[in-house]
């Protein structure tokens, strides 16, 4: 099982980080992190990642794993990468994403008639990708699984693990990882939340995405 | 407020990124990510990520955070960095750990007559190190804080967000991130998981730690 995780200059640590703690323990696991070219990549909190492959090294993936990033300096790199993109989806048993990952993927072409999701605040920019934006956890629509924003990438990781490896396997994974979330608030969704501060999040992250 | 996460070769990715994607969001954080030596870090998956600082560079924190790891060759390296968090710490307004990284803070002195905690399968190494083991997501005594196993790092770092700076941010980080865990399984914990993963798990991996 050859797994690709895309990493870009920008993108958000923790959306690669949580499937790759999990998706890197699958038996057999071949695991590549690549940019478009090889070296370290500065995320949107300031850590540092190293890929440690060039595009022009891989060419096959069996899961390709695309993460998102928060702001417009990062959504001006995607026509670099979606061509690279297009030619390892052709070939995946599996092409995920997390949080705007799945704008990546829809800039790409690979969402169109699809239904798919994306972190909340960002759901109304999948229709102009010819997605049918979903309000879920994680979305599957023939092999592209989408999940929601950042810390969904646990649940969509652990999802792959059970199609992948089994339940068995991917139990032991999740207790591995002791996933046992305990947040202390129950306001991780725009449901939940308090209204104002909602609105205040929606605000803030939106102004940094660039128009679709 | 400066926060130091400690970074060390074969450390556990996803101990620190959870908490990093969280606690440099803070207002005013100047985050600082440090081992012996900067550089590039093999963490335990295999994922590289930098150390941007040295310890020789950094004398000063007000939150530090030590992640765990999994195995006995990183736990060797333990006595290097233990007279350097002992330098810390004496200053810190929160020393904090997730998942075994509360075996370094203990190996280090720090947890003598304390409550704390630690990865499920490490629990009944911390008395050793004079700490009273609590089965608990987030374990806070005096100015220490200790989180269980890898992904309750998410959940203390909230926590401490609400402490640093109040309920309405801290909130709003967690609705940033879209933290409303679905787990497709409900067995992150030992008491919840099926006994024979439990005792597969639990024998895998007290197999790679040192004895105390």
């Amino acid at each position: 099982m050859e797994i690709v995780f895309l990493f870009y200059e920008g993108m958000t640590a923790l959306d690669a980080v949580g499937p790759h703690e999990i998706l890197s323990r699958l038996p057999g696991a071949k695991v590549y992190r690549v940019a478009k070219k090889a070296g370290p990549i500065r995320t949107d909190s300031g850590l540092i990642i190293t890929a440690d492959s060039s595009f022009s090294d891989i060419s096959h993936a069996d899961l390709l794993f695309v993460p998102g990033a928060g702001n417009a300096m990062t959504l001006r790199q995607y026509p670099e990468i979606l061509e690279w993109l297009r030619l390892i989806h052709k070939k995946t048993i599996w092409t995920t994403s997390v949080c705007t990952g799945s704008l990546i993927l829809g800039a790409a072409g690979l969402l169109n008639g699809l239904k798919a999701t994306t972190h909340w605040t960002a759901l109304d920019r999948l229709p102009a990708f010819g997605a049918t934006p979903i309000s879920a956890r994680v979305v599957e629509d023939g092999k592209i699984m989408t999940a929601a924003g950042v810390s969904a990438g646990l649940d969509m990781a652990l999802t792959l693990a059970e199609k992948i490896a089994g339940p068995i396997f991917a139990q032991a994974l999740q207790l591995g990882i002791e996933y046992d979330p305990k947040p202390p608030f129950d306001v991780g969704s725009p449901e939940k939340a308090n209204p104002a501060i909602r609105d205040a999040v929606r605000s803030r992250l939106t102004s940094l995405f660039e128009p679709s």
